[in-house]
């Protein structure tokens, strides 16, 4: 059986520590295509870089494996991959990370780790995001390797439905093993913010977003009880938005 | 009754005709707060300021009522008028738009507008993004008075369930008068993308994001099928991604 091919991208830039255990575990199992941000591109959500240029320039940052650095989102560069990189070449997984920090719960929406992993999905594959949850720029990644070669294995083998990227979050290094691997749906937890003002040279006022994670669910099937209880998350993500539910609300309830 | 008080962003930016439009609309129904990007912000997604600074500065560009314009993304802006602007006075409504250009189908997901709109959903409280499937810069608002209104009087009204936003396409003005409303699903359409390659006045390449909008849906109760058949489409969106049946296929047919 030929290689799968396999496309990576992150959303903390080619350069970070992440993407680099990434690009090494990927060797293993396939033929690896490596198109990521230029730059740090933490918190882009979605976007795409439509009223601007894009650029996309080789790198041999991992020796012989095909690279590109791009200058824009991580949605942007699985669309140049497709495209540019790989001229329509079918990606048989797209993979995206691992990224430096949480991305549980309601984070997923403003991860930029994500939306490459859903761009992948869009486009008609299987993918998965993965995250550690450890924020800082030299987090230790020694004990993800079984973790994230298991899920991409079982996802090649078993595949993922139609739409789905899998959102997959890794509690970070502790004394204790990690305990498993569950299946969750995404908590209901969201960020509060406060804005830390200031003033700039030229006395005029600007701000610092701080966002404080503040958790409401009281479920045990959600990932970020996994997480907090040691255990790895994966949850299914879809991009068709639409909840069903509040359909039937409005056509009811509503004078339309 | 107190008048509600109702916040209004978007992401062609403060000084764009869909929001002056939105603003003269919401003021006939509430107390109106305006805190826009003073930047066009489209294809921005979800995307927040986490790495840089916020700039927020008030402007008379609407007259008496309260403005400021927001260096940062639409996500930002909400989230600055929450926090800065309004010390947490209880919104009522958040809408967003009137965006100019279609954000129907998988749009929703590039869509600054309904950013917006969904992070006002993620704060509480009922948002509405809309748009008109007009992409022109003096697109012709002249017809939509009324849905805006209707849509937004129901809201107020009958509510809308909690964790949704809604994303509403007026269809651009025609000849024939608009059908009605129709309450709809996300379309399965997405955006193939072509790169126009160019090379830059130093010889090195760079690229233009061309999209191609490519729609698979064959039903008739998506929002597509409604803009096509010149209704206004409502979507009710929401942001609990769970995808719940691929959640029993990965339980079920997985090895973990």
């Amino acid at each position: 059986m030929a290689k799968p091919l396999i496309l990576i991208s992150n959303d903390d830039g080619i350069t970070s520590s992440g993407i680099r255990k990434l690009v090494e575990l990927m060797t293993t199992i396939g033929e690896v295509v490596v198109v990521a941000p230029d730059s740090p591109q933490s918190g882009m959500g979605h976007a795409i870089t439509v009223g601007d240029t894009l650029r996309l320039v080789k790198t041999n940052v991992f020796g012989d494996i095909l690279a590109y650095k791009c200058s824009g989102t991580p949605a942007d560069c699985i669309k140049l991959a497709k495209h540019e990189v790989l001229k329509g070449r079918k990606v048989d997984l797209v993979v995206s990370g691992i990224n430096h920090g949480s991305n549980t719960s309601i984070s997923v929406l403003y991860s930029g780790t994500m939306s490459a992993a859903i761009e992948g999905a869009i486009e008609g594959g299987p993918a998965i995001g993965f995250s550690l949850c450890d924020f800082s720029w030299n987090a230790d990644f020694s004990h993800v390797d079984e973790y994230v070669l298991q899920i991409t294995r079982q996802t090649l083998i078993n595949g993922i439905p139609k739409g789905i990227a899998l959102n997959v979050n890794i509690p970070p290094k502790q004394n204790e093993k990690i305990r498993g691997i569950k299946v969750c749906r995404q908590a209901n937890a969201r960020w509060e913010e406060e804005f830390d003002k200031r003033l700039d040279p030229h006395g005029r006022d600007y701000y610092w977003m701080i966002g404080n994670f503040v958790n409401h669910d009281k479920g045990e099937d959600n990932d970020e009880w996994a997480i907090n209880n040691n255990f790895v998350s994966i949850v299914p993500c879809q991009f068709d938005l639409t909840g069903h539910h509040a359909i039937t609300h409005l056509n009811e309830s509503w004078e339309l």
